[in-house]
């Protein structure tokens, strides 16, 4: 049955595109927006749209960050030598819960995925190559997620990567083959950070 | 760890104010919306927006509808004597799902909850006793959740309702079709062997 009002419809079918919420759950989000007072609404929408025009990226690592260099790659108490690569913030978020890791990060934005179109020109590779250029870089560490995508990726960066002569350690398969990172638990986490690899060790079978 | 954005947090904060989404969940969704382009980030901020500010209500059923009387409420081969009380759109569009109703709704717009706040002036109840005074209503069909909220209102409409010399009915609670007996909890179990029928009445059609 169609909805009696297109504005309701439209805002279903838009809360239906969220990953995970299908058409029934983005009803009862609907209605539940529907019962809050406009102000809180409004404070709804324009965090969204806010979020989008106005977020800006750390131009070092290219994590999102509201000022030029963010927090961590201006701290003085971190390891400026160690490079934690990673696809996006959530996984900063993660890894920095663990404790375990005292270097900085590089956000690719992504993984290397052919069918969804992503190439490695659409991630920040480029600004990788150049952080490792500029000198000073003692060890990179491939902390992406254990998928297809996710291993073509550490793949095709430790190809780059070796041509510079950086040594390239990939996090422990403590982590379950399969799995988003962002599910992963902390103990599972911190621990796959703690007993990384060399690359070459790391894909041996 | 707090986020290195107050954009992307405020933002996530806003997405785990809806109902079942939690911090994980928000987070989720506010970076596919980051990844989107920002005219479809707009498309779906304002979509809420409008929703919120423009949505307009029937004059009769008090229904979310785009139009002063809903497409229900001015059919012209529905049953005007027959009004069917629900608590929001949802429950209306369940209804129609099963091709079981041809008469009116009536939305209360919530239930009766002293824990939510939510008193019985605080639903279209007034409005739906004016619309039995106005005459020609045979039947009023109470379809409300089976859950202490629902079943207080139902309790409060029926007496509301039969001041007015209408007759009340309850849509009928048991076992749900197609459920292994072994599932179904004993309340509804008990209920339903209390509610039996003759086999000729039950399983007419």
């Amino acid at each position: 049955m169609p909805l009696s009002s297109t504005l309701l419809e439209n805002a279903v079918d838009q809360l239906a595109t969220l990953p995970g919420i299908g058409r029934r759950s983005a009803m009862r989000l609907a209605l539940d927006l529907l019962r809050r007072d406009a102000g809180a609404v409004h404070r709804f929408a324009d965090a969204i749209r806010r979020m989008r025009d106005e977020i800006q990226y750390c131009n070092v690592c290219c994590n999102i960050s509201d000022r030029p260099v963010c927090e961590i790659c201006s701290a003085h108490d971190r390891d400026k030598g160690l490079i934690c690569v990673v696809e996006d913030i959530s996984a900063v978020v993660a890894i920095e819960n663990t404790h375990q890791f005292k270097g900085l990060y590089h956000v690719l934005g992504g993984v290397i995925s052919p069918m969804d179109g992503v190439g490695p020109e659409d991630l920040h590779i480029a600004r990788l190559l150049e952080r490792v250029a500029e000198g000073g870089v003692k060890e990179v560490v491939l902390a992406l997620s254990a998928t297809l995508e996710g291993d073509t990726t550490s793949f095709f960066l430790n190809k780059r990567l070796s041509e510079r002569d950086v040594p390239v350690t990939v996090i422990a398969r403590g982590i379950s083959i399969g799995g988003d990172l962002e599910h992963v638990d902390e103990l599972t986490l911190g621990r796959s950070i703690m007993d990384r690899k060399p690359y070459e060790q790391a894909v041996r079978r």
